[in-house]
């Protein structure tokens, strides 16, 4: 049991500014899983991280980097001299290339290319056909694949040649004279059966097909709910691309829950923690600049009774806490349905119902707080009618917000905007404004006369 | 190829609002895996949920039960009268059993413990020594254990009597006399060996193991990495508990980053879309009202203020934008420190690190936006001096935020707090205080005088 030690970051990160631990670390690198060594690499600042990097076997300089989120990777890149990249891409499979790609310079891509053979470029065009989010493009070419007129003995011979660490090749995928696939033969089915048999006899042809044009999501749920551990992909013609399996689908699965929950604060997945400050910078600007709009609708609802706020300062005093209510009772309704658009789970014959419901919780809970707060100015203000007023404005915000958390993200799953992303600038605005509207609007009406 | 659907979960929600499609529908479920099943119940408002569910094949009924979400099964529960719930734990294994504990009504359960018989009891008992979020709990007993003095054709007989839908039953568990873990055999390595020889020769004792004591998600991550499709857990003599397969570890990944996402507004992740109005009304109200408590810390700020507001209502008007600035810059490094902390990447080494380039984006954003907001706010107030103080309070704010935003969460997780749960109130909290504190209080500084 050589390797059973859970991964310590910490120790890692420690041993990666001492000096003097160089060679402990590589050595406890070497110990380490692809993807551990990559986590371990992004809790690194960039220094470390490259110096640390640099110290790897070459096949784990690849694996890692493959396993790394992109910024983080690219600032290993960026670190790196020609001839440092140019022997780097010399020891990458196809699959690396394509998943490295997009941070490679174009002079290195080339280089790369030029240096594949005919049958890897084939693989690379192919490949490259399909999208970015398309399951034929990350379709895996580490896979045991026969004829389906072989026989028992060859099916066995195939499987003895398997490398040691090799991942989830419990079976062989089956292919007929064209390159379609035609199944699943099992290693276990193989046992004890006699050699000269064909292995038509055990071939499994009831799994299910991942098709190269789905996206790489569906794919991967397909994989993760098959109970296989490795799914064929197939082209249109149903020919044999490659296989997803389920280590890839996992990766997949984690990554894709990771860009949502980013999303929610209009950060990338892909961020590095330790991105240059000026990089970063650029980055937040953007989505601080989206808010900014937002921030100034908000202002300018306000402005719209400066003459009330003037008269009765109280009123400027409790205004945030109408829009903040509104804002809370929103977001929970959005982050809801967010998750069940994620899942698939909001379907039209449902909608009214889930309308409905956010309604009545809403409803209830616009009420119990509307009265808790009307209660609490009254001891703040000792003044009725603004405790009406606030009343009555936190009701009819966290109604209208909740109705907006349910609408916004079925209306932008609808037209294609990502609901995590966009969702809470959008549901901010419609809160905030409404909150100060109606907050600001029944004190005019009610106090000013 | 039976079975190459895709899932339509919109297609089966329509079909379980039309009794004229009871039987097809019954039949389309029954073509699915037990989690899409789940998935496709979850999409239900309750009442078609509960007839669905009751129209299935009862091994389905309790699998696609434990891969539903907690509160989504409980709304079918509720439904079932004694007969039904009885008649549903009769069939139910101990890891079903353990996975439902918690919402079976106590008579019930005890009734389903009465039906154990010896050895099923032991391992009840084993698992519940566990705590809740403890692998030892979950282990799983659908695996193959073998002797570690058997023969090759004692590991062929035992694969070959594995059923057809087993799934990720690639390896047997060897054991030794005592029930110590001993390694894995497998299939594929079992292919062409002689049958008396002895199975020692193929041992694999490299695989990690999971410890009965680690936290689900250290065992689940264990697990995906190791490239394994599942691993032994072990108690702490070593002994086999039992497995933890990929396709559970997959299971647990999802969960514990949904419910990451959930925490973020303050909800569970058993939440169900179609609780009943009542129950969701009640839940979501404990959030509300911790929100209230800052939105009336907010106001009590803006409180302090109130003869410089009566004098100057464009500061009023204004000082949403200052809070609402620092609220998304903190809430961006907020979110990215707490994806760290959940991926153990942030280390003491790192802690300044990162403070310092949080530092460093926030400020050079804030001289950004800063600049950007006084500008904006010179046309449309014409007030050099109004234009001066939200200026600086904006750059103050962000700074403070984005210092909160990595403070924060690193301190919850020290002394244990949830920072996606808790993280959001308490930086809402400090970046409304603060950018109303800094805005009006440098305002009344500033034009009062």
């Amino acid at each position: 049991m050589a390797e059973n030690q859970p991964l310590d970051i910490e120790e890692i990160v420690r041993d990666s500014f001492n000096e003097d631990e160089a060679e402990h670390l590589t050595g406890k690198l070497s110990q380490l899983e692809p993807e551990e060594i990559a986590i371990a690499l992004e809790a690194m600042p960039v220094e470390q991280r490259v110096s640390t990097w640099l110290s790897l076997h070459p096949d784990d300089q690849i694996a890692a980097l493959t396993y790394m989120r992109v910024d983080a990777r690219d600032n290993i890149f960026k670190q790196l001299d020609e001839a440092q990249l140019r022997s780097l891409v010399e020891g990458m499979e196809v699959d690396d290339l394509i998943e490295l790609l997009d941070e490679l310079p174009q002079r290195i891509y080339d280089y790369a290319c030029s240096r594949l053979d005919e049958s890897q470029r084939r693989w690379l065009d192919t490949a490259l056909a399909y999208d970015e989010d398309q399951c034929g493009r990350y379709a895996d070419h580490d896979m045991l694949i026969i004829n389906k007129n072989a026989k028992v003995r060859d099916a066995i011979r195939l499987f003895r040649q398997l490398a040691e660490d090799a991942e989830y090749h419990d079976a062989l995928f089956v292919v007929d004279r064209t390159g379609r696939y035609a199944g699943l033969v099992h290693a276990t089915q193989l046992l004890g059966l006699a050699s000269h048999l064909p292995i038509e006899t055990v071939i499994d042809n009831e799994a299910p097909v991942v098709e190269g044009e789905m996206e790489l999501d569906q794919g991967s749920d397909i994989v993760s709910r098959s109970g296989y551990t490795a799914l064929a992909v197939v082209d249109d013609e149903g020919k044999l691309l490659g296989r997803l399996s389920i280590g890839e689908a996992l990766e997949n699965v984690r990554r894709s829950l990771e860009s949502q929950f980013m999303h929610t604060a209009g950060l990338d997945e892909e961020e590095d923690l330790f991105a240059p400050v000026f990089y970063s910078a650029r980055r937040r600007a953007l989505w601080l600049g989206v808010n900014l709009i937002t921030a100034f609708l908000a202002a300018n609802t306000i402005g719209l009774f400066e003459a009330t706020l003037a008269e009765i300062v109280a009123l400027a005093v409790l205004m945030p806490i109408v829009a903040s209510m509104g804002g809370i009772a929103g977001s929970q309704t959005l982050t809801l349905i967010i998750r069940g658009l994620a899942l698939e789970q909001i379907t039209p014959q449902t909608h009214m119902t889930l309308l409905r419901k956010a309604l009545g919780v809403a409803g209830l809970n616009g009420l119990l707080w509307g009265l808790v707060i009307a209660v609490l100015t009254y001891v703040w203000f000792d003044n009725w009618v603004i405790c009406i007023v606030i009343g009555l404005a936190v009701i009819i915000n966290i109604v209208v917000s909740a109705f907006a958390g349910v609408i916004i993200p079925i209306w932008m799953k609808k037209v294609n905007i990502d609901p995590a992303l966009a969702g809470s600038v959008v549901l901010t605005a419609i809160t905030d404004m409404t909150g100060f509207f109606v907050f600001l609007g029944l004190g005019s009406l009610l106090l000013l006369t």
